[in-house]
């Protein structure tokens, strides 16, 4: 029988290579985004680019009461988001605190509302160390939650956990990822900054994996 | 120093003791209700009363969203609430799926946004064969991941958790609880029926307490 799975799917190039990694694995899948009023809305555009292409039925969940509940930089636009490496100290301001939780349990009450019985989920590895919520014994225990969580189980799989952003590249490659129909700077602007963390990061795993990254970008330093 | 509490408030007759127990206790306690369209809206009018007469101040979250994920007999006009006891074929109905897991990651996010360290949810031990998200085991792992989920760390207590719902009752006396501001039956009527699976517990609970239920009810069967 056909694995029936939701992928998370931000937009970024994570969660975009996972989507078609499970896609190619054959399931009957289905991918779920989150509109939490984020500046670089353009991430949702590229995945709803992604699931016509790739013909995944998607579900975007409007999740604005987050931005009340715990305004952050990603969200507020009177503050800035911050440049520079992923650091303790200045990205911290990007955490919006729980996100991942918030995210892990509506989409599992998507999957149970399908009857689906996997859940796929791109946290990779270098994202340990600025988000707590995305260390390995975090999702350990979150994969024992949502087993627990009804009587009709869903597993939750993260299969990059360990994996470096750069070998995401390589894997996206290798399955035809169009990287440039992914978002993954922070700032809500034309093109990606090449300042802030998340365009750092992204920039090093090109690098990493000896490929140039086909998005634009208004400056290198 | 004083202890920082979140209290999980619904309205009903364990969230309603609860919070009185928690504020006995001499904490700072702020309490966070859901707005998820269940159609037993009473309860939430409960709720901001008792928030009221204890001086507490209490956030209600919009969750409408989880009834266009996974519409319930809780949540959805065209499908009535069953009667009778709670019992696994009528009440299944009844659950929205990973509702619990949901509304702890959000009133987490409100934990940690306000920097408390205590998240207390009214969870009782009656609850736990219809609901897989009130099993202890799954209030266990819930714990463990609330902990892990940010530098800032929240405990989850559950106080109730190995508590009858008539034990609830006593309690409720013993801190001067009003019985007749909280609401308990699921079908959205002007008296509690009386008949459906939330009244019956409620009702057992009372029985079992020695005690009379001073809410209004349409019947008793």
């Amino acid at each position: 029988m056909t694995e029936k799975a939701v992928v998370i799917l931000s937009g970024g190039m994570d969660s975009t290579t996972l989507l078609y990694d499970i896609v190619d694995s054959g399931a009957e899948v289905y991918a779920v985004s989150f509109d939490y009023g984020q500046k670089h809305i353009r991430e949702l555009f590229c995945a709803k680019k992604t699931c016509k292409i790739l013909n995944v039925p998607h579900r975007i969940i409007n999740l604005k009461i987050l931005n009340d509940i715990a305004p952050s930089a990603l969200t507020r636009k009177d503050v800035d988001v911050p440049e520079g490496d992923y650091k303790d100290d200045n990205m911290k301001q990007t955490v919006v605190p729980n996100r991942n939780m918030v995210m892990l349990s509506l989409a599992t009450v998507f999957a149970i509302s399908i009857k689906a019985t996997k859940l796929y989920y791109g946290a990779h590895s270098g994202d340990h160390t600025i988000y707590p919520d995305c260390r390995p014994e975090f999702v350990e225990v979150m994969k024992t939650a949502i087993e627990l969580a009804d009587w009709n189980k869903v597993e939750l799989d993260v299969p990059y956990l360990f994996i470096h952003k750069g070998e995401i590249v390589h894997r996206g490659i290798k399955l035809n990822v169009d990287f440039k129909n992914t978002w993954t700077c922070y700032k809500g602007k034309e093109k990606a900054c090449g300042m802030c963390g998340a365009c750092r990061e992204r920039l090093e795993a090109f690098y990493y994996a000896g490929m140039k990254d086909p998005i634009e970008y208004e400056e290198f330093k």
